[in-house]
């Protein structure tokens, strides 16, 4: 064991069901950054978390004002010598609709069968509160931590992270580490813990086509003009073939091939088709051929139909020809796709396959970078061994198909490498009604986020 | 001049201010049977038929209950040895939505320009109107008219009729008649008086589909399965090929052609391309190879997309990969295409190129048969001839390519043919805000319905 963190590890298992009441007056607060009725529910919670890192020894804690909601900053940057770690987590979280499906409360946090039910659970409050009782503790028993550390804690993650990165831009001197510690992801599966070590990117349209001045009634109308809604369906169903691999031109051309290395450790994964699928309630699992399923999600860019909307939609029939159509649709990419490429090569080829019959207007909305770490970074592997220390098995090495773009900001704007150091499971309902935490992965991530410290802290030592 | 037309068109000349003034009346009576809230008023209307037509002189005026709103009847039926004409028109009105976009308000009838603008003015009361003033001028200047006539006019016509074909099928032998007349449809173009002989049918769908249990995260699980959103506009796109050509199998096997003789007689029809689509204002035409406009419009069935919704569809982009994807699809059907018959053919085809990776749910909605009556039959050409009576230009024979379903429905169950006497424009906004009717339309079509009258009663007498 390495120096000190016995004193640690007993303090952390001594405070376990304090750390859980603890956790239940920060769940109590709804910061719901998506809602204007919660703006003022969200600074208290910001001053809460910030009153918390005060009250655990933290300097420097203080509110920064955004034009949006504050972010919380503190820090402890006492270690000289010793490395810097940034984490960064967020404060705010989704709203509850619809909230009759809630078995409990949202906002009155209940522990049942071992699991903490409430808002903000998983995504991201306990997650946040994890580092901050690893830090709580490590300070109590040792008197300093064993690096640097800085807390960037956001409240408007839930609402697209919207002023986040003209943060970082604008602090760079302030928000100078070596490394980022993010925890806001689930591990691979329940007793499967997991250190995620690629993001898939992103590029997100609307598609307006059309195809008249107004709706027309398609008995008078119908067979001379062309339907903008069909013309819509030819055009999406032209950008994928029967295979699931995207037809628009160059789409792969970046795309960083799968290593043999990479394939065979996934496919040693503990993962189950059929118990994903039903859990799912599709018919049958479909993607690109050639790949398995966490090879599709994880290592292959997709083409999506987010939504549609044409002409009459309610009950009933009524026989319009529509004016207009409408699609969203978005890319996932990897890496060494770049979104403003991609968005040209779509925006190219979507203008050559849609007919002059209708107008086409193409409203590019965002997008963000795909983002990969090397798989044997120096603290992937410390962030491994915090994990095996903190949850008696070695974890597996998994990538994500979302998109956390804040990733790609800290890489460009700080250039530092960053590890996602999450502890929600799949199945925990982060976005959805009954939203819980497993309290053993919790308690498991206390220990593994103080072994954080103390690994990231022995890298420089013996570098 | 036939004997007695004089002093009955005289009657109609004299009386021209007035009949403007009492159509504003049955103008006022808001009865938009869509609304419930409009109840009354659509009763209030059916009486206010009832007694004018009471006090023009009809006889065994009544209103008939039906499960909906009641049917204005009444009838005159002392020529004996003559010919029965049976006409059919509607009392109710659709919304007025949206009321802003409304020059005068639409239950307060208000002349510009020689148009009579309100709602109801052309889309039905002032064509039904129109019949009871020819029938009032006959009935006040010779004392009878020259053949029985049978009015029925409804009150459910812009919600589908919904309980007509019942009234018909349970009220045969008091409807018993020679020839249905029917004034509820637009003239070919301003100035270009016209008979309709024929209107295409319809069977309309909803397709529904699903991929999964809920709508899921786009990047957690985009790639692994089925976008029902994608495939959808898949299964849609293979409806029809690039040349506007509709691809189900079998769907042309009961077209009857257009023969060279009707294509000759359409191409002489004053019909401007290019006012037609600057006034539709779509970027192009397109429709099926081979076909001109109204080839493609009156002869030629379609396969149109009425309607699409799935997954995100609010301002801005959320990452969804819906659960499900809805259309509305509907195919307008010309003789001899049976909707049934083409109702199993499209059914057949889309569970064949639906893929297994989601579940499609096909529902039936409605259909109506396609209709189209000799081009020389006699009652047809007889209305022609009334028509150059009233308007003083010969007409010309034009089919509709919407479908007015009572009409199949007046064939199958009386027996009889009906003739389309339409006096409408198609630029009279029936279905939208700022309806009207022009004034010399309305004035020259009570004058050829009095001739109608004669004309049809000349049949049999020559006959």
């Amino acid at each position: 064991m390495i120096l000190g963190m016995d004193q640690v590890v007993d303090f952390i298992h001594i405070n376990r069901d304090r750390y859980v009441e603890e956790l239940k007056q920060y769940l109590a607060i709804p910061s719901v950054s998506a809602l204007p009725q919660h703006k003022a529910d969200v600074r208290r919670c910001a001053e809460w978390t910030a009153d918390e890192l005060r009250r655990i020894g933290l300097q420097n804690v203080k509110l920064i004002d955004t034009p949006g909601n504050p972010v919380v900053y503190g820090d402890w940057l006492c270690a000289s010598d010793a490395p810097t770690l940034l984490f960064y987590g967020h404060y705010d979280v989704q709203p509850v609709d619809p909230l009759d499906q809630w078995i409990s409360p949202p906002f009155e946090a209940t522990v049942r069968d071992g699991e903490i039910y409430a808002r903000g659970a998983a995504d991201d409050k306990g997650q946040v509160f994890m580092h901050i009782k690893a830090i709580e503790a490590y300070l109590k028993q040792t008197g300093g931590l064993p690096l640097n550390i800085k807390l960037l804690i956001e409240g408007e993650e839930e609402v697209g992270s919207t002023h986040l990165d003209e943060f970082v831009r604008t602090h760079k001197a302030k928000l100078a580490t070596d490394v980022v510690v993010v925890s806001d992801s689930p591990m691979f599966d329940r007793g499967v813990p997991s250190i995620c070590y690629g993001l898939r990117g992103l590029t997100y349209f609307q598609i307006d086509v059309r195809g008249s001045k107004t709706d027309l009634h398609s008995g008078s109308f119908g067979g001379a003009l062309a339907n903008p809604a069909f013309i819509l369906a030819r055009v999406l169903a032209q950008m994928k073939d029967r295979g699931g691999r995207v037809k628009i031109p160059g789409f792969y051309d970046d795309v960083r091939p799968l290593s043999e290395a990479e394939r065979a450790e996934w496919k040693k994964l503990p993962f189950n088709e059929t118990r994903y699928r039903k859990e799912l309630g599709a018919p049958r699992l479909f993607g690109e051929t050639g790949y398995s399923t966490l090879e599709r999600v994880w290592a292959r860019p997709t083409f999506e139909v987010n939504g549609l909307l044409s002409g009459f939609t309610g009950d009933g029939a009524k026989t319009v020809l529509p004016a207009t159509a409408m699609a969203k649709v978005s890319m996932r990419l990897v890496p060494d796709q770049n979104p403003d490429t991609i968005a040209e090569l779509f925006e190219t080829y979507l203008k050559k396959i849609c007919p002059k019959s209708v107008e086409l207007t193409i409203t590019r909305m965002h997008g963000g970078n795909p983002w990969m770490t090397e798989f044997d970074n120096q603290y992937v592997r410390a962030a491994g061994r915090a994990i095996e220390r903190g949850f008696g098995q070695v974890p597996v090495f998994n990538r994500e198909g979302g998109s956390i773009p804040v990733v790609s900001t800290f890489q460009q704007e700080l250039g530092v490498p960053s590890v996602l150091f999450g502890i929600g499971l799949p199945d925990e309902n982060a976005h959805a009604p009954n939203e819980n935490l497993d309290l053993g992965n919790f308690h498991n991530g206390i220990v593994a986020s103080s072994y954080l410290y103390r690994e990231i802290a022995s890298l420089t030592e013996t570098a």
